[in-house]
């Protein structure tokens, strides 16, 4: 079987995947629209390619936070990912590092902080948390975090309580005995019922930008206003997403609110994008629409199941290999070169 | 069967219940064009999620004409619930009591409204009636209902004739022998054809007031124009519906009209809508749009056909965590917290 | 097998007929796009319908060019009734005679006008003409129909050439041996191949109007320019038709460009529609958006195809009860209260 | 089997050319929205039919570049015509010429263009070129066109790169050891990865310019900005292309983007049209939309794969047939009296 697009991926992993494995990853929250909403919403934006321009020269890389990565897609955060490849997050910090770009490690990594950071010295890696009831659980989280070399921490705001998830509840899914949440040492079910804290609120903001030095990138953001809010407390970056689509179904597309919340942000933070992203072209389009990079959830997943290490490498390099070559055929050689003229939204 | 969600009833309704019953529930008028909108129109509807709001302590309770109720979801009035569970409107009336929210019966029980009262003494319920071309039926009915403690009473407006429903005819639907309009002491043919009045106009709303100290409201309004009439001749509430896409096939969906009834109320009296509520967040749609509360109607009749009184218990909490779980994925932890703010219509 | 609504008879036609018959009929122009699209148009537009008005008396008569029919549907020129049914168009002019309507007669019919006249005698006809090469053949088909009682001339002006109909190509389509198109005395073959004249204008509307004292409505108009120039040239009624979709492939479906023409005629003369009518409330749409009376093309073909002149009726008692209701449920008691506040289009 | 229609030319060579020869004409690029696309807006274009019109002389000729040809479609560059006819090319020089029409020859033919030339003599050609990285194969090119009377050049400009075409990695298309790209004595695996220059921009169509007294028609246009700065650059005409949706996959509709050019290039030079003509109409939509002429790709592919030249006859006399009765059913007789008034946009 030839892997030739991220689709072929996918029919792996569900192919070969135990299917309360896959239905996990897979899973979005109530009618799945919003999971489903956010590769439709792609279709709808059209290229305005322009001609003979000279690219010869393609350079694809980027910055996010001040840091080269070799294209402008990262790892999104996703959980568990032994139940993809035996070795884990292990093969996701290394994959990412092979390839010169971000992985956010999530804090459902069934794989330490220690271990990941062990398994691919010197790569670039943010950090993925939630705040929990018990602050001090956060607090050593984003210590541990910074002091391994993290270079930022994501704040997942989108989860005060887990969504509906339809096939995860007929299939009772619970990680296999063999797996642990390693950071949190505890198992899954009790971290989903009772760690996460729903009365969080933009103070804790402040909170958190007391115990660390890093850089707090806001995740989850999905409208002008929130955007409005993250940059007044200091954020120094938003990821729009809406998990994947597996918390408030029939939310907007993350394409869709991607203009929304860039247009209220000004320039003054850098906004990425994860969310439906299944080819190079939809790269482009987020960063002609704004994006300073976009992250790949369940593509990454797909990469793992096939050859772990070696198979997310695949998908990044297919990714990285069609985005520069729909930067060509729009007309850009460089990142700097696209823009919002480079895309209209199609009338129907 | 894990029943995970109301399309899991529903699926569970129509391998079980005999087809005739089936497709008298199912029906809609002529190609069921306004059945199927009623649902599909809350996928053009999408959420606006606020992020990093305190929804630790949720409160889903409201108030309806003064009478607090668990959540903002009732039982609309629907006929011939021994056709879906034998204790009929008995077990609707002890699940809705159980659930501590409001049951509309309806004229076409097949229990009578004593049997009614009594299988769920306190509960809070309103009565549901059409204007017979016997008045003095229609006045015994408002009278009856009083006594036994109805805390108001529905006026269905569009039925001046039943909806061309194309199964029945096929099916030559009617009620088993066994099964009575006990409430009007008739069989179904006889008052299907003759028993109701498409003489009335808005002035059988005083006559109606005249009869009764109980508040009237008004269903089946659908447009602003008759939203304000409604509003004139001073009853107290309006139910947005189409009868389930029984009547006139190709009106508006509920969802759609609610829009322009609350702009023509302009709060003057309360709104709700019936019709097409299949998820927690269809409701919360609705209380974004300006309704006060909404009513189910085809659920309902799942609900008893799986397990009667317990079934309907199942369905209501369903929606009940659904509704409470998408308010706090939305940033809301309390109804008066909803508002237009939180949709907006798709492009699409 | 109970006919409830003309999608039954339809089925029963597509079943029963010999395919060549069933393919002619059923046959649109190349994709057969605007075939599909006069259908498809109808639900797009929506009742804002209105309740508690008095409905208890209903009349759906109506008048067209003066002469009151019982309602607003008439039999639109469909050719080789034969085809359908044995007695061919004798039945037909029996059928719409029973039921008090207008039957428009094809120049392509299979039995004599003569012998339409004599099948149902003072029944309301008009008579549909095209203008051929020879002009003298026209010119005798004019004063019969004017001899016989038929009451107005119908001008079809989209067919300077036939349409391509894929399907009749495929089939090798021509009338069996024993039918002819009796009013030219010739076969269909020729007929199909030379006899109308693609160099008509506008001016040759003056040479019919020298030759009758009948009124004339053109058939085939699209367009509010046409619209306007129809007016100019003094004919008495417009038919908005594409002909069933059978010629230009790709026009507007007829009840969209209904609404430009009514525009522009401006209620100078009547304005009829031909075209994707299959229930009653297509027909409360139309006169709502500006149609005096509706025709049926193919639901005629189909209740001949059922059971003759007692097979159209049928079809024609259904149309009437389908728009009686939809009146009632849409608040009007009376063709005279139907208007264009009484639908919308849909965004979608 | 009847050939009606150019979908039947479609289906027939699906069947009996080898899957990896139709894989390699039917790919378009990634998910083939684009290739889709350019037939799906078709749909969207509706036409404002005349009525009454003169149409009895049809006039269909049309000129390009000064020169009349039989009706206003031409033979688009497509490679590898043996692939679909063992003569090739040749089958193709003899078919336009026959249906006195034009014909773009590829660069990638696998007949050379003495060849060509020597197989229709008199024929109107124009030769398609890319300017390679070689620029001496480019001259040389040119020189043995112009030498051989091809009355123009076409520059590609959307090839800087291949396009991702999922079908042709999978099957490793490359062509079979009998043909070769005869007029760059190379074989196809060698010029796909290496020929073409990258670097081009529209400073090189001064270059070309200096080499040739041949008009030059620009093709792969899509925007106005590139409109402008073609017709600024001193091109003779602009073929709007997408690559038949090979390149860039998720651009516009070639028949969408047409519009936007037309209205930029204000007359200055011609405008064509290729990608999505499947039917006559089709043709009158783009001549309505502003184009002079379109050129079609696939269709003359299964026309080869059918019967060869023969087989091409066929589709340019279906397609002219099919655009001669929509001209004459739309009203107009000549193409002068085809224009922006003769179609709409469907508002969906």
């Amino acid at each position: 079987m030839a892997m030739v697009c991220l689709s072929d991926f996918e029919a792996y992993a569900k192919k070969y995947l135990p299917k309360i494995a896959w239905d996990y990853f897979a899973a979005g929250a109530d009618d799945c629209n919003t999971r489903d909403e956010n590769i439709l919403a792609y279709k709808r934006i059209h290229f305005r390619p322009r001609m003979l321009r000279d690219v010869s020269m393609m350079d694809i890389r980027t910055k996010i936070l001040g840091t080269e990565i070799s294209f402008p897609v990262g790892i999104a955060p996703t959980g568990f990912h032994q139940l993809a490849w035996p070795d884990g997050e292990k093969s996701t910090a290394r994959a990412a590092k092979a390839m010169n770009t971000c992985y956010i490690a999530s804090t459902y990594s069934t794989c330490t902080l220690e271990e990941i950071s062990a398994a691919a010295p010197g790569g670039l890696r943010w950090f993925q948390l939630y705040i929990h009831r018990n602050r001090a659980t956060s607090q050593q989280l984003v210590q541990r975090a910074e002091a391994l070399g993290f270079q930022a921490l994501v704040l997942t705001t989108d989860v005060p309580y887990t969504g509906k998830r339809r096939d995860d509840i007929r299939n009772g899914f619970c990680l296999p005995p063999h797996m642990k949440l390693k950071n949190l040492e505890r198992d899954f079910e009790v971290c989903k019922m009772s760690l996460l804290d729903p009365s969080v609120t933009w103070n804790d903001i402040y909170w958190l930008q007391s115990l660390t030095h890093l850089p707090i990138i806001i995740k989850g953001i999905l409208t002008k206003e929130d955007a409005e809010l993250a940059v007044r407390h200091g954020v120094q970056g938003i990821i729009v997403s809406n998990h994947g689509g597996r918390q408030l179904d029939e939310g907007p597309a993350t394409i869709d609110a991607l203009v929304e919340v860039v247009e209220a942000v000004r320039g003054r933070v850098e906004v990425y994008l994860d969310g439906g992203i299944r080819k190079g072209s939809d790269v482009l389009k987020a960063l002609a629409l704004g994006a300073k990079c976009v992250f790949i959830g369940r593509p990454t997943l797909w990469g793992l199941a096939y050859k772990g290490e070696e198979g997310l490498r695949d998908v990044l390099r297919i990714l990285q290999d069609e985005f520069r070559l729909s930067m060509a055929l729009a007309g850009c050689a460089r990142v700097s070169e696209i823009g919002r003229h480079l895309v209209q939204f199609s009338k129907l």
